[in-house]
């Protein structure tokens, strides 16, 4: 089994690339190479059993830049890479070039190179969703992105779906919840302050959140997501049902609620750490995502996301023993 | 007002321009200048008025092809150029080129030269929806296209969403429903047939029904289609609300009603003239365009459509006396 990771130096390639090699195989067969791409060269992990890993930096927009990751033939391929929500709104040739043309240069050199039975899992994200909704979200509600992010995704969605539709690919698109906690620095995501005003009070640092405390999202950890992620390796082509892309099973959180448990975790003075300074560029962009969903069709799949919002602190905190 | 359309040798384009050239006027100003474009240049149509008239052929694929239509810099774009569905499905990258790459180099050469007051007009389709979908749409229903043309259809749709959103052009686009009775010939459009029934009985002439009477269409006559064209350059930019596109207000009718209205009209014997025979391959496209639709943001736009099926098929005979 060879797997192509794209965005494999981001925070989700590394763990989705950690996950893969300690479960060693995928969709039942033993996993024998893992192709590593990045704008920057990723990591090399270390290896673990016979695993031929190869990390290379490349940029996808470029002309040709598919050809040498396709000739490997990979059976899977996760296709993280992306342009940011705020990035893709500052430039709008950036984050269509990235966001939109590599991915459909990736479905067109699997179909020139007949690779029709190559699982490509793209990310997709809540940004595809906007304007006025329903309270609550299903598999049915249209798609009207109030972002450039958005629209792109919403396009690489039916791009995929087309191609999978067709027999060129087997496409499947998971549209993620807004991912808490994340680790590092603060990123030009609309969304980076949801993990920030946890994250950093955890560390001892001063936060400041953007939006109101009533402001509710939709949210999975980054555990949960990986998760996801590897199972979408695994759902069989027809149970994929007439389209390839829907919403994973995050919770429902308003940043008060966040807050609450940053505190039942952190104490008091953690929760005091986090001042608020409205930021109208910030909020109308992530207001416009829904915070309340059924995910219907990705729990009848088999995908699972976390209990409760102490439940994410708690692996945090975990996950970093640094975070007090 | 100078006014550009695209696809206007086909039979709608042609009846667009003479329905701008008979009003004369278009958002309050005077119509002096027509820009008429297609492959194949488009028949001049008589000059009436101060109306300065071009045609031209031009293969919109083509780099800088939107060059020169751009710079006259039309106030309203008709973009009706387009491969039709069953053509779409034959060709992915035919389709792809001509009914997404086209819109999108037209919106990034008005993007280019700043012409962020364009109001934009693209003709997109009933089949953008399709899949598992509740018995009667409406504006909030998901779009999981089941065509390659619908897939084309929905990507423009977005793309146009975010240009606009973004303030560089005023788009708009209206999904058109299933439009009966088209003159002339059969063509590639997988609902060829549904002209094809009415308009050949009524010619004397035999005709095949590719799927069965229970089918159930929407659908709008070409006048009223027009009229709907005419009317989306009229409507006020701040009255588009959060999504841009939107079905316009067709009629339900089931092949079986559509015959019998034949009959009413032709008599028996046209009625007689249609056979069954099922055709997979057309059924696989039409049965994935719904049926019934709520469409109360066009209503509420001032967009109208026919009053019942025989007004359509009365229409038909008025304007083609030939018809029995």
């Amino acid at each position: 089994m060879h797997i192509l990771i794209t965005g494999a130096a981001g925070f989700l390639g590394q763990r989705l690339t950690q996950a893969l090699l300690a479960a060693g195989q995928c969709r039942g067969e033993p996993l024998t190479r893992l192709t590593l791409v990045d704008q920057s060269t990723p990591p090399h992990p270390t290896a673990q059993g016979a695993v031929a890993i190869t990390t290379t930096a490349r940029d996808l927009t470029e002309d040709g830049a598919w050809d040498a990751l396709l000739e490997g033939r990979p059976q899977v391929i996760y296709h993280l890479a992306a342009v940011v929500s705020s990035a893709a709104e500052a430039d709008l040739a950036l984050g269509q070039a990235v966001n939109f043309d590599a991915t459909r240069r990736l479905l067109e050199g699997c179909h020139q190179r007949g690779m029709s039975d190559t699982r490509v899992i793209m990310a997709s994200s809540v940004a595809v969703y906007g304007g006025e909704l329903p309270d609550v979200l299903d598999d049915m509600t249209a798609l009207r992105p109030q972002s450039s992010y958005g629209s792109q995704k919403a396009m690489c969605e039916l791009l995929i779906q087309d191609y999978s539709r067709r027999g060129l690919v087997d496409g499947l698109v998971l549209r993620l919840p807004t991912i808490v906690i994340r680790p590092g620095r603060p990123n030009a995501a609309a969304s980076s302050f949801a993990s920030s005003i946890l994250r950093e009070p955890l560390n001892g640092e001063d936060a400041v959140c953007p939006v109101s405390p009533e402001l509710e999202l939709f949210v999975m950890s980054p555990g949960k997501v990986v998760e996801a992620l590897v199972h979408g390796a695994e759902v069989a082509a027809d149970s994929l049902g007439d389209f390839r892309a829907f919403m994973l099973p995050g919770i429902t959180v308003s940043v008060a609620e966040m807050l609450d448990a940053l505190e039942r975790k952190g104490g008091a003075e953690a929760r005091a750490r986090v001042s608020f300074r409205p930021d109208e560029r910030v909020n109308a962009i992530v207001s416009s995502w829904p915070g309340r969903f059924r995910t219907a069709k990705a729990d009848a799949l088999g995908f699972v996301g976390d209990s409760d919002f102490d439940a994410i602190v708690d692996a945090f905190m975990a996950e970093h023993p640094r975070a007090r």
